[in-house]
């Protein structure tokens, strides 16, 4: 049974060889580009209807299709990967981590952002001194809060 | 000599006695919020001018005010905080990287987004369902790029 | 300035002294025990109203209240303790964990049981072989949803 | 020789396509729902009678059959895993596990939960503000005791 | 407060000084010395009456007394110690680890040997290749048992 | 060439089905059960003689025979194992290595018990309470000694 | 699909038996040599013109040369090579890092120099105590700045 | 006694209030700067007479000019430092190092770059997009070598 | 391709079938036998002819021929073995690291013995208490010089 | 109470302020200066004799000879020290330790070579292209032997 993220690596080499873009891919299927790249990479079950539209327009093997569809363990072997492109966010958090949290604080109180309900965007955004990468974090705020169901 | 990180805890305490959001204390400075957030909590060298300005605004003490000046080491003991709050960006790095990665390569081509020619925003933005969290990352593009000085 | 852990080893030594059980603070102050216990060791800033009961009640200082009043760093040393009475419980969630994973996406979708939203209750439970530990944790289900604030 | 890990994803596929949920499969064997979803995915063995129960229900192999009888090594690669869904129980443990440390030693004394005379319980509960995830830790209360059989 | 292991270490020189052993001294209490020695190192709670007598017999200031007393935290700065003395014991379970539990399994079925229902004696034997260290480890068999106090 | 380890699981798969346990294999090959467990399992190199009664009494192929044979590798992919049933030894050790550290040093001197010129026993001791595992460690003391065969 | 990192060093193996040094390939090529020994183990998409140049002066498959021109994942399996010979630059990292970074902001002030915009040279500079290796890297300097492309 | 290591930032620290950059403080000395900041830092013995001038120069405590003397430790608390000024070295070596290893062995054969007898030198170069670090690196070659002194 | 790690194993099996010790093998071919024993092992390029000579003394395939050739990666899995017989070398470095380096600084100044330049000898020393393994460490002493080969 | 390894530093400073190498001294107190320097540096006990010798010569206070000669917890911070000086010997273990082993089983059978009963020597050895630094481990073979002291 191929790993959910080995079939990824399968369908993105797919896609660069079909001179796909994610965007392109996403306006066709109708999902968010972020969400995609990040599904297909193995993050996210793709429901059946995108997933079987990706097999169509990649020609996709249906164990490829079947990968996309399952449910995923989002469990890297390294919790930190060490790749620049992906490096630089983690440096972002270590610099900008404490003083976010401060904030967050400041502004709602004892609580986090949430990365489940969460929507990232991702754009490229020209400059004078050269484009940039503009992405967005939009996460519900979640209070601590000492609920229960069964009282 | 008292460290920059230990100073910046000093910091933050008298600023909560105080009652001075960072968004006020920002404001008065003339500085974005989350720069100065960062800034005071240890990871960035505040200009002499704003370091004595909020020296005044929150009555520090001399070795504090030089602290907040001292060029930092920005090295935290764990690259990664298992603080819930903070935890939560490093997950969506994990969850959302390798897409973004992919993203980044096609739409800029081969390089990262700089970390250090970088803004980072933050906003609460209402939403019926709960107030949510806002962070822009804006980073220029830095292509890999095979150049000498000295050629 | 004493840190919250350092100040809650050294409040939890007092309420030891004193004889009082977390059960009986916890009545006294009108909160759940585990809440309670929790947050005096550090994990939650306390509202002033209790930090001051259990100030006047376990004779305080006035640092010490002011470390239970603090937003904490959830963040310790080492995300999983040896100690033999914790550890049974991150091998509860080795063993356990993967199947309440499979469950969660049965019986709910792609999701969590939020850490953040959650109570936990503590009882103890006779049994004719030897009494038992009773632990509820309470958590909303938090689906994957890909929202924006700012559409 | 297939290992009980790798027989265990295998099985859960098998599983999500004849559409049977851990509950249902798990009434049908008379077992708890959250015994069978971690002993199918390699946490304990199974009784040969549910094994060739399982093997009929989803038409296993002999070989599967084979591993969910075999004794496991209950040692993952990975001490914690960082599964957003299963990284939420050892935030927990991080969280409250101290706490519940000192209640345990408040009611019960100097000893552990037991993780091995344990059963864990999982359901779903309507709320008004969300369903909730309720799973309940039901372990035997061990004493340190220095016991000898050989005096 | 001075940590239960900072006062161990403090005791174990006055020990040292008063050249006692930890033998005559467990006869003295009337307690097992490897307990004591365990114990009186920071790892179980001294009750009140044999601390009382070992402050006696060596001279403790109160604060010392009152942290043999203190319920412990087990858990060492690290897992694996390599001090030589130490580290044997552990690549004894590396090498021997495996085959002693399947023989758990053999003789007993699934579960395993109880850390806390447990006594460790210590002898020296006379050989004529030189004399032995010999340790018996005695722990209660723990079967996984999914028990339930609250049905 | 398939490695010691994987010979070993093999064997030992063979042994369960036909139902052979250790103490009935080792009494048949005349070698202590702990020893043919560990041996077996990768841990030592069995003799020639040995190895080929194993081959016979459970059917091995030549190249399994061949891999009990060869001398060992005794590095283990992680130092500790958090299998429960291996794990608990670790805590054993954790928590009483510091007392027998201190018990060697005062009734031997500076220096180690062996984990080579060492055997472990294991038994199963009827017990009121629930039958015990009794493992004994049977070591030289080393004594540092500053030895040189040179001069 | 064969990874980009196997391809290289498959690549490797064939340029050795053709007897081509780094610096003769990389003058049919056109490009630097250090570039190309990094690109081709797998650190740099080769550009598809230099990818088939290559193919044909060392008969390479089809799936290698197309690994060639994949985009790289620039994460090794560890940060840090124990091999002696990347190791010493580790070393020299270590017991320079923190001057250079000194050096750094004293002429530049705070700010990094580019890993990404970036170029190494490598050299055999003979001398009369033995010939020497030497690398210069030449990298931008890139201030911290807080810019954002989208105010 | 004061570390090297913490007498170097004391030093430091007077360095800035002095206004003295590295390069006139070893303009002053006759050292290399790259050298000198290595040293103070804590990583090079000072040899007695550069001592002292360097005490005389910030006015520095006898028991600092004694740390510059002393013989250093060179082995930091992290291997690899993640402050952004000194990772992006180590990413370098990541993303190059098999290359120049390979180079290495191309044209010198087996063997290394000494990271001992070996200068670093740091300079600034002005390029029109943007000014430029450049650093070199000059070691000597040490080939593997079976050499004896004592046959 | 087979590394040359796996290489080695083989050849290692094919030497004990052949009966062939390290030192009647590298007598034959005329190099020292530690040498031999590290090279076949995957630790230093065999010259062709040795590596020939190999092939035909223990009937080696043409792969297994090329791998002994091929210029080795020395970075292991794990930079510390916990193999019994070699992690009591890294226990003596443990123990006598810190006085060996003193001794060096004492008599030679600062620098190092290089691990490059450098011969290891084996031998087996007869004495009356048991026979001894002496293993001598002979590396030129390489002090700390800053030289530069392009001034 | 100053531990054992801090009194070490202290008395190497003062050995350096009286100039006294490691071979003078243990000339002096008729030992090994090898182990000297370890025993010194935190390592060994040192009898009472030679502690107070070692007072009167270096004028030391009472707790560092109290220091001397107490019983060592053997378990530094970390197990490798990347000191280069030191490191250089790990590095030597890496490469050699396999080829080392293969000796010993090839010439004294299954076990390993003491670092308990063992000595080691230091020399500076002339040769003309640099001295060079020779060490000589001598330890004792112990071979894996199933002893016990209580049949």
């Amino acid at each position: 049974m191929i790993s959910k993220q080995d079939a990824g690596e399968l369908i993105d080499e797919r896609r660069g060889r079909a001179g796909l873009s994610w965007r392109v891919l996403a306006e066709r299927l109708g999902v968010p580009h972020v969400w995609l790249a990040a599904a297909v990479l193995g993050m996210h079950p793709v429901p059946r209807a995108q997933a079987e539209a990706l097999g169509e327009a990649l020609e996709l093997e249906d164990e490829l299709v079947a990968a996309l569809i399952r449910q995923p363990n989002r469990a890297p072997a390294s919790e930190v990967s060490s790749d620049p492109t992906i490096y630089r966010f983690h440096e972002l958090v270590q610099v900008y981590g404490p003083g976010l949290k401060s904030l967050i604080h400041d502004e709602f109180g004892d609580g986090i952002m949430s990365a489940i309900n969460c929507s990232v965007s991702f754009d490229r955004v020209p400059h004078a001194d050269g484009d940039r990468v503009v992405i967005t974090i939009d996460g519900k705020f979640l209070p601590y809060a000492w609920v229960s169901g069964t009282d």
